[in-house]
């Protein structure tokens, strides 16, 4: 089945304890489709400038995306900069250059329509309906946003979630769009808005899925070598989307073998900088890691 | 079979977003005792002054608990305050008063000194071993210790480690202890000290044992009404020791199981203040948690 993507394809410089990246391939919609694309076709709608490496193209191709629907105009493309401590649970934000991304206006082609399933990238709650208008009817929305969007467009995003139905984001997030310090309280209200599962990303602590039948903790896989956190919440969500659209089961049972699919791809994103690890990685070593996520969580009854 | 556990007994005043409590019953040893005696004996090594209130010795007995152990001497009893913000995994110190603690000079009686488990709670390593060398052959020692003890006394402690099988501190200690930031190096290296296992507490997000057959991850169990974080490490160590002394199976299935019951017993003890959760539990409602934790963690394999 098909995954239709919406988000930012950008050109990133990071700073770790471990070492640094300069202007390499980065942006959500890049390390969504590349995480999603080990289990499904994936179809992108971005924009770049007439500055984005050809290569970064190739890559992408070579992964079978499709980037019919990646717009290419005149200007830069999107750039971010960020740093990391030795705590690699938050990001600092050293500098972002929207660049060609200010003025971008998904358009969905022709071809992308009938897409299965639908992932709203963390971009304008506004430009999320607009994508939402141009599908014709899809089986899973799910989609990202950030305290940025809840600051300053909380109604535009309650809007965009009435037609959502799994929602992501990272704890802090979930409470602050609920207005509830309580997780458990915050997340239930946010269920009354429209989406019928909840996704609470946690970085090392793993996955949090709030539904109304129960909930579902997905732990984080510990590792001995942490380069680089960035794209983990997507990489999150392309195995996640992706295992869906590979098996079209949105039964419970198989809503969290996909949680803990894409707690295997953010794992291997974090070990190297850029997309680097999923370059070079294969279906054994996916297989191979989820059952060390089945050995590190399980235990028996009384 | 028995427990010995030696560490503080105290009068707590605690102040959260929830409501504040004060002068009410705390401390290291109790917190362990109680959540212990819903599966083991358990004996207490500790001191109180001569004002502690008479009625939480009475609960303690009729939990069952042997305080023949119990120091009551001429002073005034180990007193502690400390507030929680919205964020209950940090509390925050807002006086000390050591008082009888002080002097304290562990003293194992003659019938204490065959227990087959004995838990040494967060106290001075030097401590911690003069109760060792008092104690026969006991089949399993744990023990917890805080950032204080690591600043303080890091060659007391590694000295102590050594006669250690079951090692329980947070993420930060163990960084710290290790003097690693990457959590997976750091608890190798604990792990090369001397403790066979190390179980790594996480808060509202579970806990981490690490043994050198593997890595078992426990998870937090979401709860809506969360009113007193004091103590919740505590019942864990209480829950995970009484489990295994209630089964006397030190394998690492069972190990896990234990884990899991000391996360029972710790999300339990949050929900009230003080011990007030614990005076009124019940043997099915921890069974029906156990129960909610292995619903919670469960998914299948692919």
């Amino acid at each position: 089945m098909s995954i239709l993507v919406v988000g930012s394809v950008a050109l990133d410089s990071v700073q770790t304890p471990f070492g640094s990246a300069k202007e390499v391939l980065g942006g959500s919609a890049t390390y969504f489709s590349a995480a999603a694309s080990f289990f499904a076709d994936v179809r992108v709608v971005a924009v770049v400038g007439d500055d984005f490496p050809e290569e970064h193209l190739a890559f992408l191709k070579r992964r079978s995306i499709d980037l019919q629907g990646l717009q290419r105009v005149p200007g830069r493309t999107f750039r971010w900069a960020g740093e990391y401590g030795f705590d690699l649970n938050d990001a600092r934000t050293l500098e972002t250059q929207l660049n060609v991304f200010a003025e971008f206006r998904p358009e969905i082609p022709e071809a992308y329509k009938e897409s299965e399933l639908v992932f709203l990238g963390n971009i304008d709650p506004d430009l999320q309906r607009q994508v939402l208008r141009q599908v014709r009817s899809p089986k899973l929305v799910a989609a990202d946003t950030m305290n940025f969007w809840i600051d300053r467009k909380l109604e535009a995003l309650r809007e965009t979630l009435k037609s959502v139905d799994v929602l992501l984001i990272n704890d802090a997030e979930t409470r602050q769009l609920a207005g509830e310090p309580n997780l458990v309280r915050a997340a239930r209200k946010i269920l009354d808005w429209g989406p019928t599962s909840l996704v609470i990303k946690r970085g090392e602590y793993g996955a949090l899925m709030v539904r109304e039948d129960g909930w579902f903790a997905a732990p984080g896989i510990p590792l001995d070598s942490v380069f680089d956190p960035t794209g983990a919440g997507d990489c999150f969500a392309g195995g996640f989307i992706g295992y869906l659209a590979n098996t079209m089961n949105f039964e419970d049972a198989n809503i969290r073998k996909a949680i803990v699919m894409g707690s295997v791809m953010a794992s291997f994103n974090v070990e190297a900088f850029s997309l680097d690890r999923l370059r070079r990685l294969t279906y054994p070593e996916i297989e191979a890691r989820y059952k060390a996520f089945k050995r590190l969580a399980q235990f028996e009854d009384l």
